[in-house]
């Protein structure tokens, strides 16, 4: 069994908890902070798990301060578990040069290229480290989890999802970066972390991925129409096109003047929690 | 008609908008920031106000992006309207000396005592200054405001409410200094804006208030058992005591293992904005 995670701090929050902690991660080769929201029936039973993956520039805290996430995760009786968005102060040169790489922007992959390899595997954290670790010191229940995330994160909780059909019970996303191999953002950080090969890229591609492993539930994206990001870095209608023909069901809701905040989040957090929450808790 | 105030920034929230204003303040002789949010019933009609008043070290930002109120006051149609905590940037030595005193922490007084008194006069500025610029550029209705706050926005908001009570049809409060007069934030903050004259002060202590001028309404105070100024700086009890002598209507209401953080205002806020509704929103 992995060693306990450390406490930093706690919080009670809606009849339950808000605890943040620190580990060190074997997949990232160092130390690594996650916060986790337990609700009120966990004090009683093993609740379903369901992952937030955040945004550029995001640590484990956003989420827990901004999303107002945990009374609907309370209501429902949901444990939220959000990890940091990368490795920090691993000694890697020029890792907090830019704010769209390295340092709070993982993008959820496992980096093949030196020298990110040696510790940008957020992929293998989030799918397969932190779940163990969860399963091992929280009162979660290992099958029945979902996941979900916004803009860099919500590409990570799409890619996560389509290539662990069988771990992911339900996937949605705010503001996703859907077609990573074709925006700026998702050039940059693969070129780097994944090498020239673009065919290696394709695994971490939520457009590419859903032409070869379509997800067998639906999908719920929510989109902000005003959002700044939204013709440059995100494209939401080359994930619709994909999903189309492969008759993936997916509910994408262009939101009208919405932008690409917390605030946003926040406005269609219930109806995310509401989508995880039937394939969930289902009284099965 | 006072000028306009200059939008600094927009947000779609929960139907509605947050939006974040600066302009010149003639009771605080510079510039001062507030949010509104503007609940979606406002586009249509003028809607109830409530005025939130933040503790120390915040800004007009914390409590729109922390406390999860929107959703509420959307649900109940009030505007939320939230001042800074202080004058910024106004020259006097020493202002940002303090984390408790100074910038962030301007106590909702009229400073009496040179140089304070050419900016710090935060009591007018809530009392009278925003309420007028509200009334003449939003969609407000002046004569349905409340008031309520956290900490030393608790504590000015229980002075604003019961110094004017034709005012403030409502007030609330999370974790409230409510004695001031008698504890280490309040004697400092009152020794250097008002002066060594201790008569002076209970115009600004909710205790002492109360015994005068007693509040013809409910008041709704939560306070967590596990807030780690409780026992030094907030003192609940000095309060329940003089509304017990008064008969004034008082819900205390000891939350157990909550402490001073917006997780806890977050957890009780959906009863306090019913708390304002019921007042402010009455079929009248």
């Amino acid at each position: 069994m992995s060693a306990s995670p450390n406490l930093v701090s706690e919080y009670a929050c809606f009849g339950g908890t808000v605890g943040f902690y620190s580990h060190h991660s074997t997949s990232c080769n160092g130390e690594m902070k996650f916060s986790v929201y337990q609700p009120p029936q966990a004090k009683l039973q093993s609740v379903p798990i369901l992952y937030f993956l955040s945004g550029l520039t995001c640590t484990e805290e956003n989420f827990m301060v901004k999303a107002g996430a945990q009374q609907f995760a309370a209501k429902y009786g949901l444990m939220l578990v959000v990890p940091d968005t990368s490795p920090r102060n691993t000694g890697i040169a020029g890792e907090d040069a830019d704010w769209d790489f390295g340092t709070g922007a993982g993008f959820y992959v496992d980096a093949t290229v030196a020298p990110w390899r040696a510790h940008y595997r957020m992929y293998s954290y989030v799918v397969d480290e932190l779940p163990g670790l969860i399963a091992a010191h929280f009162p979660g229940i290992p099958e029945r989890q979902g996941i979900f995330g916004h803009s860099m994160g919500g590409h990570g909780a799409l890619v996560c999802a389509l290539r662990n059909r069988d771990r992911y019970l339900s996937v949605s996303a705010f503001a996703p970066i859907v077609a990573p191999m074709r925006c700026p953002w998702g050039e940059k950080a693969f070129t780097n972390y994944l090498g020239s090969d673009r065919e290696t890229w394709r695994a971490y591609d939520a457009s590419e991925l859903v032409r070869t492993a379509p997800y067998n539930r639906p999908i719920l994206i929510d989109q902000g129409t005003t959002d700044r990001f939204l013709a440059n870095q995100l494209f939401p209608e080359i994930f619709e096109q994909a999903c189309a023909e492969m008759e993936q069901s997916l509910t994408l809701r262009m939101q009208a003047g919405y932008d690409h905040s917390y605030y946003f989040i926040a406005t269609f957090m219930e109806e995310h929690i509401r989508h995880h929450a039937a394939a969930l808790c289902a009284s099965a």
